[in-house]
């Protein structure tokens, strides 16, 4: 999942749909999908390949591109029809490290745990320089340090100087108490894109002049990492005439206020830092991974159920609950549906997008590419054919309903679908709207998109962007929940009559992932 | 805090005495030293010094020496009374650290968080080599793998392979519905001599094995260690004649199940390791830290209060709380009575020991030379002038009240003295005994020696032995009423008209940590 500014449309709210029918629902289907999807899982085994296998998927980088492989040559093996790296447009410099660490090595030795910022360039072999810290990260500050700088590795005055209780639990669900019907919005951050811009030049700038001014490498804490665990991203320098200006590592936060504290108290910090890394323009392109069950009714076999999670990572774990979880289930939400041998009406397509968490850049090509652009709103025909897309991007935790983004006329159609699956506390239908990840590329040209309601576990607390969004965090139990249920929504969109009800178009709007600068 | 199997002298119970008087308490002094304590604290700039500026404190290391030297230097400036090194026997080797990471170099590069075990020896510079995974750790394992164990990298076949739940809070107090006065013996773990002697012959003739069949080194798991934080202790080769055979870390729980998922479905583990570390046999020595504010009563200044906890720690933190946490409140406690001009009767004697972690070595090694030996009961005449030893080892959590080690006799005066903190929480008497730490030590020469009850925060679940043994997680707070509750007990004692009552003599008995060969 992806934390930016974007200007996504805002949710209209309809009026409810109040001539609403029973919705069929196979029963027998729904039974077989639950014995292959709880009883027979995959989930354990592809998330193995995917995330230790693979390693971490970087968009672009050499592990995005073998899990990408992996993943269309699994599907294809298991009688998915047309499967392909498909290419959604320009992205940018691959990247992948080969030498990392830091110690400390005055006042004394001990290695740091830290990790370079994705596309940091690397030092010139193993490099030993004091710390300066600077008050605030600005050209400012950097004068005001005058020819100190040079030679040194920066830190910056953190502004909090605690690390947060360990008091409450890191990993929780929703209780049976909470109203999984009136969900708040969440993940639904706004701002405008000339705010954002001028955020981005301002970040840019200030490295450069840090650069310049001869500082060896930059290092910043997460605020709400501990215990050795780091929250590892961002590094906007993938794209073409953006050049990571200086080393930059994220380092852990107890490690970071120690350094803080010492220069606090006069005392020299010295560090040896060595960041081998790799970043090549061989191929530029981003791609996502697709793949089908195709359609078997002559009427509706040109018509779409769409699934996805990303496939693209942070680099510092191997991206098992962001996305990995989205794609593990997606990847077996297939496999049952072949495996039940089932003959859909509909044309089941499923995509695993790259260059999510750099602005949800591989669905909004794709999007741009098959469906229309929602900047003018100039749509492609096959923006008619897409009854739903359904998404998978708040970790592994299981499915307890579904965010309908406002589109009342779907309550009591996903009420007769989850009816069947109450038992494993898939309930709420909420009509707030979630955002952060890929269905909002599909909402914003009008075709209708969704994202489950899934319980937090430590998403949010602990593996999210971080070193620690590694196979043993996945709860393999919930995503063998999350893959049947979606297993039957994917059926019964494929089956039903109608296409999917949809919201009326929102208006044109640009999204700040359809910028001229890199996010 | 120290967890090893140990012989201690089973704890009898004693008849409460029918008799006690009230306790007289000197209220206006209480006041005073409650102001000290809690409003003019010292705690978090001695914190401070002792882990950030002296780092990690193992025994003999450099860094032990330097806080050693920084403690009775900082108790001097403060006018505390015949400070000194006091040497209390023979040790080993000091260790330290020049260099250390480990990366995965295959399937893909990714830092490893790994850190040696204490006193492992370095390896020939920057060591590529693959993994090998072992069944067990034993010579029939060694033999199966043959000669493929030359130039590898050993694991062993987790017995676990989930990392345990975050549902839990790793922090817990406490709480007010907990009966204080009941607790269970906590820490008391018993052992024959033979068993362990066994035990450790054992471990160390398997890592020799595997040394000359040529491997590298050996990774080993924490079971409870995640998130990034490791567990990594011990390493019994610090004594004369026991040398590391091979170098030996401790790698993250998350990281080794990795290796171990990778290696189980059939592929290549590449790493590359590269731990420099320095042992040196100099001065093998181990040394106390002491310090006094002489007492001033003709008759009694002969006698002493004494309290202490253990400056020495584990390595990859800066032993914070196990034992930072009670060197700086005791260190604090003779702050607050000194900057008082509290003129005691008695002596009041500070001694933070060394050498705790591997058996109590240097509170054994005190009492024998100045009180006695428990393995025979021979007992120098100062045994009689000690009134009490007070310990502090359980992390950074406030007093919640005192184990009385089945001394009945004194549960009234301890009720009388803490009944002026009640509203700080600290209310417990149980007659439960906990061990595990040096007051054990006092307590088997018939020297009443007392630790408090505190709040567990995470101390057993995050941070002792561990890399999270760090600053950041003290609390500041529990500390400073820690050391003001401890100052008034200290005060009492050396004020009081009588010395503690004390238990019967316990059997003569031999420590494990009189041992003749190392833990």
């Amino acid at each position: 999942m992806r934390r930016i500014l974007f200007t996504a449309a805002a949710a209209m709210l309809l009026p409810i749909c109040l001539f609403a029918q029973e919705e069929p629902v196979d029963q027998a289907m729904m039974q077989k999908i639950r014995t292959e999807g709880l009883e027979h899982s995959q989930i354990a085994v592809i998330a193995h390949y995917l995330t230790d296998v693979n390693g971490p998927r970087l968009t672009n980088s050499p592990g995005y591109k073998n899990a990408a492989k992996w993943a269309a040559q699994t599907m294809q093996q298991w009688g998915i029809k047309n499967t392909a790296l498909e290419p959604w447009g320009e992205f940018g410099k691959s990247w992948s490290l080969a030498q990392s660490y830091l110690s400390l090595k005055a006042p004394y030795f001990q290695p740091v745990i830290a990790y370079p910022k994705a596309w940091s360039i690397g030092t010139k072999g193993a490099v030993t320089a004091d710390v300066i810290m600077l008050d605030t990260l600005s050209e400012a500050a950097i004068d005001q340090a005058g020819a100190a700088i040079k030679g040194k590795i920066v830190i910056i005055r953190p502004r909090d100087t605690t690390i947060v209780s360990a008091f409450k639990a890191y990993a929780t669900r929703y209780t049976d108490t909470t109203d999984l019907n009136k969900l708040p919005d969440m993940y639904m951050v706004h701002g405008s894109l000339s705010q954002y811009k001028e955020y981005f030049e301002k970040v840019y700038a200030v490295r450069r002049y840090l650069a310049a001014k001869g500082a060896v490498a930059l290092l910043k804490a997460n605020p709400h990492g501990r215990d050795g665990t780091l929250f590892a991203d961002g590094g906007q320098y993938y794209a073409k005439g953006y050049n990571s200006p200086l080393p930059e590592m994220i380092v852990g936060t107890e490690e970071l206020l120690r350094m803080y504290r010492l220069i606090n108290s006069g005392h020299r910090v010295q560090l040896e830092m060595n960041i081998q890394s790799k970043s090549d323009s061989t191929d530029t392109k981003g791609y996502n991974v697709v793949g089908e069950i195709p359609g078997t009714d002559k009427d509706l076999k040109s018509q779409l159920v769409m699934i996805g999670g990303h496939l693209d990572s942070w680099h510092s774990g191997t991206g098992a609950t962001d996305d990995g979880a989205g794609c593990i289930v997606m990847m077996e939400v297939m496999r049952i549906l072949k495996t039940l041998g089932v003959q859909p009406k509909r044309t089941i397509r499923i995509a695993l997008w790259g260059g999510e968490e750099q602005g949800l850049l591989g669905s909004f090509g794709y999007v741009k590419k098959h469906y229309g652009n929602p900047a003018d709103m100039q749509l492609k025909p096959e923006q008619k054919n897409v009854s739903a897309y359904y998404n998978l991007d708040n970790g592994s935790g299981k499915i307890r309903g579904i965010f309908i983004q406002g589109n009342e006329a779907v309550r009591p159609i996903f009420k007769s679908w989850l009816a069947p699956f109450a038992d494993l506390g898939a309930t709420g239908i909420t009509s707030s709207n979630t955002g952060s990840t890929d269905h909002l590329s599909f909402d914003a040209v009008g075709i209708p998109g969704f994202q489950f309601i899934q319980d937090p576990l430590e998403y949010e607390t602990r593996t999210h962007h971080s070193n620690m969004d590694t196979y043993d965090h996945l709860s393999m139990d919930d995503m063998k929940q999350a893959a049947t249920i979606i297993a039957a929504f994917v059926y019964n969109t494929a089956q039903r009559a109608e296409m999917m009800p949809r919201k009326p178009l929102p208006k044109p709007e640009r999204f700040v992932f359809d910028l001229d600068f890199p996010l």
